[in-house]
């Protein structure tokens, strides 16, 4: 049965990207630049972790915050389209080596099969989940809506996408395309071959994950998580809203050239970097999309209104390290 | 083996909205209108008919434009999201007795499958497309962008929903359910147990299309379509550009309740009810939604900050009619 | 000397808006709204007083609520251009009839003269003030802003005008004209003649003040008080915060043809009416600048985009009032 | 009679920037630039000049553009409050050895006295005007509106201020200081003393007129004149049609420091740099505001959320030069 429905499937048994848990040195201070900096809105507490959530996201969390002795990232972890594609991709993931094994899920969401990329980042797959429910004080007034508009800091809508450092690049694409069914958007190739960047989708966004090549040649590092927020607007006023609260912004705001996201990356005090940008105006409706590829000479062309690509962008990855890993030249597959 | 996939597949045929044709009598007017005032970019013509794009529509049109003696939709079309998803649902019409029949397709696309809603609005559905290449004086600056930004009127998207009146809003919804595979997002049902408007979807967007009763009784009306922009300061904007050109603004720029959406409904020159809405911060990811039902009592209380729902918006529809046909009441089911 | 220099100080001796003093009967409530939901900051209290300001006002306040048996406003206050310009209109408003006599302030400003306008509305003119000064958990990142940003609801930037109701709208012209030195930049005449509603300045902004008919017939009520905020858009974030916290939203938001304001209006828990406006990009430089006369017709129209004024717009002023009073028709000037 | 108005003239005779000639090597590209890129209006022709005007201009021009060998401004323009304050004006430049002389005017406006600033820019001073009329086909649908909305290119709205290169910075602070009657609102003053930057204004705007040391130590050159459009949304649109168009974007979108102003900066096809900034949401209505100062260490953090300041901003300038003049160091005064 897998095979006659493989080639309709490929795109459509990841359903969304469910949640992140980020690991921080410094809990308290982050949990209040997620809170009151950010604007998102704590569901729960279980161990050393706490749960939160944008105003528009529809599950429990969409962030684990995780008190640990590191920064970096626990975990991310997607949601599936049916209790029938979560056991097809488990199936995959394991006959293809990369399968660790079910849990029972945390108190965001239900069974859950943990498996690793191929560079070594965790990843969670799982269907049933915990539908936020909000209580008398953050009821919305229209019903259609998962929480009141908070009002509060940058007021971050819904988690949007992710992007995570590769030792090797490739590797972690095959990964994402045939362990996944995820379809690739946009790419940069370098002038050697080697692939430096590539976006994947689940969905009609254009990309839900991101991954570019660690300079440090670490392997398994995370580089961002991305709230989305309405407008370009909006991601201005939260730029004011850092600036006021001491808060390190490492670029931006300004446009990327690949994806055209307006972008603002900013450092949470735990050390990881978490970007603000722009929701979903830019959809990719067509089923036969090819993606798009970035050559080296259009990439030293900086982002799309002239901004230069800072220096840390390939190198500020969690968990932190302070120069690159003793490792031979990344291989060209 | 359709039987085995079936219940997977109910979501993923149709893989967007691909185009409406319009009728005016009005044909230089409605060009002028939809190139200078909407901003849309011609791409070519054959017969009566011009076809025109939004800067970020990746087909070759997203409008058929077409000379006639009245108002009204010629058809609407959405692409599938492969030849065999094609197949099927032309297969499936068939059977429900919805078929017309197969035809070559126009300027735009390929093989086409023909039927008619339950309400006897004409639909097409196509997967071989005509996609767009701007000539070198429209080429963008950023090579992932279908066409470089117009900076001329309202400068609207793309093609985001449409809309239709109907007789028989069950029948309808049971049509894009059931022959479509799309699922239903929101609805209102009023005090009797009729449903009086359903909001469908295709995609991660909230609703590719909606239709609500006509009070004129009449089958198969067209109430309105709708350009994407992208942000509610950008309408705003689009509402003084109308107000310049002396375009008749039926009612908004306001948000609605259902759906959210930011509003701003004009008649272009021909008579037909054309929307500019933002574009897609809110997004359905969930794969279980389940329909949000609003009650005539919320429906009263008007659109989100309380604008009334003007009169018109139930009965003006095209072709436009004067009064309502004779007819009796809509049965419920 | 004053003769020497009359043509020219006649728009120069007002410097702008000061502060306006409202009456709330609910004063916890109408200080909740102004602190949480429209983002204003507490700069002190004395008596049955508290004082607010937006985050870029510089003084001390530009909000005085008072706890009071009924709503309405208390006084409006303008800071005069030097202590010469304030005894230079205190000496005008005195041989003019309309001076009450020399207060010693309060806690926002010094010596005060106060005055009631023709329609018996109290008024204070003052130079010394007190600037603000923010705490050290206030302080903005940038030293050229009165205090940090505060994320916080509407965030409103700055008082920026008030209007009142009047029973005789050409003598309140005539008062402000004469008495203060302003502007008149736009007004509306009515068919037979009546000034309905007329809109003075005495800075750069198109009006600091405007005034209308009060179709109840009432002398010296208040219409609204506005405060800014930066652009449209967030004007469309605070109508969603409103709706969220259960404010009762009058009208729009819309764009008013008369001055073309983007407007919002609300009704504080008090009862006081509450717009919050667009900035400041329409600046009105030219010193000859000849008044707009908008005919009955005209305003027939509706507002910008063709919303029709609500009835209330010219009968609910505070204190409020449940009917007309007694008295004959406006006599014409 | 000067004597006894001094202190109260002080701020008041200039009313407003008029206008500026810019000088052009390559006049149609400019005129282009200008007219489809900016979207502003050409209102008359004369000689080797078009007169040129932003949609909320209420005068005949705001941009004089005349084709010479080399770029940079022919000349500023301000209008003053009155006849006698042009008089008043005159005679103190006279007096204090910067007068030019009488001349009739041009198309824009009559009388006109020139005058030299203290580092030899050209400047005109003028009562008389020519107010825009607007052609049948150009009115707008609201008549406190100069013109109608011309959506087109950046569509800027008015001329907000522009910025000067001096080679003395402090001598032209007192030039416009005691010449002009205008105020300094924010300043840079280096570690060793000396004055960088000063901005002053003669209105209720935070700054009329800018001017910065030139490092390559001309005398009398042009650093940049700046539209205002109404929303930083709309900044970033211009930012997206300028690359479009094959622009030279020099630094930008961001936000200054100081006066907190929203920027772009291009070079038109001439040279000349011109700015798109966001309009008058700041207003300076103090009547006793006291300037900030900023510091060299204030400065080296960049631009408000970090952006390092661009080299170019302090070399480029019109007429271009390609090295520093042979020029002992700027004297402290």
């Amino acid at each position: 049965m897998i095979s006659c429905m493989q080639p309709t499937l490929r795109a459509f048994d990841l359903a969304h990207l469910g949640h992140i848990e980020l690991y921080t040195p410094k809990p308290d201070e982050s949990l209040n630049f997620f809170v009151n900096i950010m604007g998102m809105t704590e569901s729960g507490r279980e161990g050393d972790s706490v749960y939160l959530r944008g105003w528009d996201d529809y599950e429990f969390h969409t962030l684990k915050l995780t008190a640990a002795k590191t920064n970096g990232m626990g975990h991310f972890a997607f949601r599936c389209t049916s209790p029938e594609a979560l056991e097809r991709r488990a199936k995959i993931a394991e006959q293809a080596g990369f399968g660790v094994g079910w849990s029972d899920g945390d108190l965001g969401h239900g069974k859950t099969y943990q498996l690793k990329t191929s560079d070594g980042h965790n990843m969670e797959l799982y269907y049933e989940t915990n539908w936020y429910k909000a209580p008398d004080h953050l009821k919305p007034a229209l019903k259609n809506q998962a929480m009141r508009f908070p009002a509060r800091g940058a007021n971050v809508r819904r988690l949007d996408h992710f992007n995570l450092l590769a030792a090797d690049v490739p590797a972690l694409r095959e990964f994402f395309e045939n362990v996944c069914g995820m379809r690739v958007t946009e790419k940069i190739v370098l002038d050697n071959g080697q692939e430096a960047g590539v976006w994947v989708t689940a969905t009609n966004k254009t990309y839900d994950v991101a991954f570019t090549h660690d300079h440090y040649n670490a392997r398994g590092r995370f580089h961002h998580l991305t709230y989305a927020i309405d407008t370009r607007e909006e991601i201005l006023r939260a730029a004011d809203i850092f600036l006021e609260n001491g808060v390190h912004i490492e670029t931006g705001p300004h446009k990327h050239a690949v994806q055209q996201t307006f972008f603002l990356y900013v450092y949470e005090p735990g050390g990881n970097r978490v970007e603000v940008a722009n929701a979903g105006a830019r959809l990719m409706l067509a089923p036969d999309w090819q993606p798009i590829v970035w050559t080296e000479a259009e990439r030293k062309k900086g982002q799309a209104w002239g901004l230069k690509t800072i220096e840390t962008f390939h190198t500020h990855g969690t968990p932190t390290i302070d120069k690159p890993v003793e490792k031979p030249e990344l291989v060209k597959k």
